[in-house]
């Protein structure tokens, strides 16, 4: 482990406080010697040619090559027919899979305690289709599509995430109940998944039931996986157990190694620029990201940092309950780091 | 207040502990003096001429008759095209509401206190419309339908709830973001519907927020509007906040009055027979029933007496944290109402 040669990651700072908490990843990157050499890019979305949206040629280049890509919040557009800058990226990426880690943070206090548990949810389809119609004036249908293969592709990945992450147990996410062709072929899939991964317990849950005993006990889940739409809902309940979007890291992950990982909180426009933005959603994420390119020892040195200036309560951000500015949060943390060598 | 008709309501007292929960609260109506008589049905749906499945013509026939029904839990039917007897009662009687107050329990202790908000979902569309197709082989559509009227009706019900119940905001919850036309139409009604009730704040929010919200501070709701799916997991979640099914009411209204009022958790059978079983669900929708047929008086004697005996924890069954039979429960519930008069 003493050669480490640098990897290029594209770096989307986004908008509002984007900048502010990319500079601080940086920076705690810096402190820990983490061999990334950052690509900054800009991805919001410009007319193609033929007057289809698509991310800058420079940045989808940018992405192309190094296949990594650490993305800050992005402001929704408001051009007519602009296109959610999320639902664009999956799409450019072909990034199937959402994955958020929602662990409880140690000093952080919200009603649960020892949560610890994975949402992974299929990206590209479901009732993100996108199709809709209207039927007769006043009669409007949207189309859930569920393919057998996006299915597969989902439940796999779910399973090997179980697998790499000494995590136990599966639970696959429906209402086969009630929609039976379309989740019925999701969890038929899972089930066959599961088959070939004896070594991880699976179980099946209606979204409903997991709503009630997510909320009732949180730590009876390990991984979960479900369609599209119920991740949507699933991850972010689950973000709210252990405190909320501030401290959520969330990772997007392609085939062939590409993903982008993210912080999933808004821009804050009210507290931009004012060195007050808490970094640690992006700095988590950008933990994930370290795992995922092999960097564990990076990560898990930079994750007890972050987790023990959280649990010391000293030098906290506003939102996070304390009187720090964002520079302060990081320095902290910095210092931290540079104590762990 | 002094003369009160007896009126007529259609019992249907379930399976597994259904009876035991049903008999506890004819014992504590009795005690209460309430005008109810009651005529019990059994509604396990049979095969109807051309093979359609349909509950029992006696059964129809009383709640076409006294338009009330008060249900305890049914079995998951196990017979191959059997329908599920929620969805067929739903169907049969046109409930287009499902109404769920969720408010905590002095006493009955869970991470949550001063909730307090109603969920109201439209119960005949949307997700639950059963049309599915394959495409091809391996691709899988469901449609989700919402219409104009259903849409509009809803919306209206939830409204006159609040301004019925001293209630100051509603919430439509809502992926107009992503199903643009069809979440887009539901929306546009709420919208449409909250001109008409300028007493009532309306705000409107995606489902996935309102998630992440609930579990972080669900005090902030009030009443919450939404399509039929996102009803059914939301309604559950609010649940699980107040101590879960076997404390939490349900009704769901149709036109002209018609309402069938139940308990939404399960029948219980390992425990069925043995008096064990927490009438406390079905009792809370019986109350829900009273105030639904203008017998405010009654429903608010029974709900003290109810809501005193958890506080006091001397007599509560074991899922309440006692050591009590439903039978003592049950008594006290009643002795109590006999002290208030
Ligand atoms: C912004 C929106 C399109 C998106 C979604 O609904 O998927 C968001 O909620 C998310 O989870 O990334
Ligand atoms: C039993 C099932 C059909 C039903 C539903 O999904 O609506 C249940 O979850 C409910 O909420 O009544």
């Amino acid at each position: 482990r003493c050669f480490n040669p640098m990897q290029t990651v594209t770096l989307i700072p986004g908008d509002g406080i984007g900048p502010e908490i990319s500079t601080a990843v940086m920076k705690i990157f810096e402190a820990a010697k983490a061999p990334i050499r950052w690509e900054e890019r800009n991805v919001t979305a410009i007319k193609g040619p033929g007057g289809r949206w698509m991310i800058p040629p420079d940045a989808k280049e940018s992405m192309d090559r190094s296949k990594i890509g650490l993305k800050g919040p992005l402001k929704t557009p408001i051009a007519a027919g602009h296109p959610s800058m999320n639902l664009l990226l999956r799409k450019t990426f072909d990034l199937y899979a959402n994955v958020r880690p929602c662990v409880s943070i140690e000093g952080y206090k919200t009603p649960y305690t020892d949560v610890n548990l994975v949402t992974i949810r299929e990206n590209t389809e479901g009732e993100y289709s996108g199709i809709e119609h209207v039927i007769v004036d006043g009669v409007v249908q949207s189309i859930k599509l569920i393919t057998e293969e996006a299915s597969r592709r989902i439940a796999e990945y779910a399973f090997e995430y179980a697998r790499n992450n000494q995590r136990t147990s599966v639970t696959a996410v429906h209402k086969a109940n009630i929609m039976r062709m379309s989740d019925g072929l999701f969890l038929r899939k899972c089930r066959e998944v599961a088959e070939n991964y004896k070594d991880i317990k699976f179980t099946e849950m209606y979204l409903d039931t997991v709503c009630l005993n997510m909320v009732q006990d949180p730590t009876q889940f390990d991984v979960l996986v479900m369609p599209n739409l119920y991740g949507d809902i699933l991850s972010d309940l689950c973000a709210g157990l252990i405190g909320g979007l501030g401290v959520t890291p969330s990772g997007n992950i392609g085939a062939n190694g590409v993903a982008i990982f993210e912080s999933v909180h808004g821009t804050a426009p009210d507290i931009a620029g004012l060195d007050m933005a808490n970094p640690t959603a992006l700095l988590l994420s950008a933990i994930m990201m370290l795992r995922h390119m092999g960097l564990h020892d990076h990560g898990n040195k930079i994750q007890a940092a972050c987790f023990d200036t959280i649990r010391d309560k000293k030098v906290l951000t506003k939102d996070l309950g304390g009187n720090s500015k964002c520079s302060e949060f990081t320095a902290e943390i910095c210092r931290r780091i540079q104590d762990l060598d």
